[in-house]
């Protein structure tokens, strides 16, 4: 029995690195899509969502079958919630990758980012593709020095959202109305997803330190 | 024990009741500072959803040392790990309540909506007002009609989404690019509060149902 149990929990956690996975290719290709105005890929991305919501699903049905099943205590009771919370995180990164693909696509043939915010949505995608591999990273090693890297690349992701706002409020931005929504919307996807994947490194050093309560990897 | 036990489970119950009534207060008091400019109220809100925070933190715990005390199975075990994924819902419904009255502090003293769409965000702010209350009742009465009735408003509200772009798009909007993004964040967090409303009644229909999948409540 416990031997079961033992291999369900690992099967939870690779589980998790697999999700990461397709969360970290989803905006790998959301971001080459949207750079490039490929609407071939857009759609990919668009269809590949379905898999990680399912693979979710699963993860979630598996992780709550162990608590009923198996009413672990302690550190893999905190494994177990944990990787609720996770995968809820993983899949709403997905959903996000997912949104910058839709734009992508309602644009097509125009390149949604004008080009004097060219650079910097180069630089969010650079940052957003980082965070994504290092959660995935993270997940497998449980190496806090990679969460504290997450935590810092998305400092850098959010002054870039607030550089955004400034660009679009200068006298200089001769854009139209409707440009200017999508680059807004844009930036806050890429940060959002961000967010999410600072959230992930959370609830891994919570794992690693035994405690409901963050140790302090930085950021807010 | 089974008293105790039982008495824990109600206690994780009133508390998703108390924290959904601090959010329908919350965008009802965002809705009335961001229409009126009103910075004072703006400020409340903004200070109160550490309280939100807090109290879901507090729920979280309970639950999860319910789980590692106690062991629930079947419907027990469903409301505890319903109730972890509503509490992050409704925390989430708060977040988007603040950002909706940091906008008003932001703009303070304009109206962060010009008027072309004045009509169209004192409709939302209407919508996630019901949406939030009948949250609070769905999850006193267990009522799936109350359910349906949110998930019915949610779809006002994505229509109200949808024609706030189809406004900023159109010929005759001839507001800032810097108007035009606020607009945009705002419609957002308007949608992405029902949106999470919806959620929550999802994860009713299924405690009701005693399924982890939902019922057909309606809705995407």
């Amino acid at each position: 029995m416990r031997k079961v149990f033992q291999d369900e929990l690992a099967q939870v956690g690779e589980e998790l690195v697999e999700i990461s996975k397709l969360v970290a290719s989803a905006i790998e290709n959301a971001s080459t899509a949207f750079e490039s105005a490929d609407v071939d890929l857009a759609q990919d991305v668009i269809a590949a969502d379905a898999r990680i919501d399912f693979l979710q699903n699963a993860l979630d049905e598996r992780a709550i079958d162990i608590l009923a099943l198996q009413g672990p205590v302690a550190s893999d009771l905190r494994m177990i919630v944990s990787s609720l919370r996770m995968s809820a995180s993983l899949e709403r990164m997905g959903d996000l990758a997912r949104h910058i693909a839709q734009l992508t696509r309602l644009r097509y043939p125009s390149q949604v980012i004008p080009a004097p915010l060219a650079d910097t949505f180069r630089k969010f995608a650079e940052l957003d593709v980082q965070i994504a591999r290092k959660v995935a990273e993270l997940l497998e090693s449980r190496d806090l020095n990679v969460a504290r890297e997450i935590v810092k690349l998305n400092l850098e992701v959010d002054e870039l959202h607030a550089g955004v706002f400034k660009t679009v409020a200068s006298g200089e931005w001769a854009e139209s109305a409707s440009t200017s929504v999508d680059v807004a919307l844009a930036s806050r996807y890429f940060e959002r997803f961000a967010d999410h994947g600072v959230s992930v490194a959370r609830k891994v050093s919570y794992l690693v330190n035994g405690e409901w309560q963050p140790e302090d990897i930085g950021g807010a």
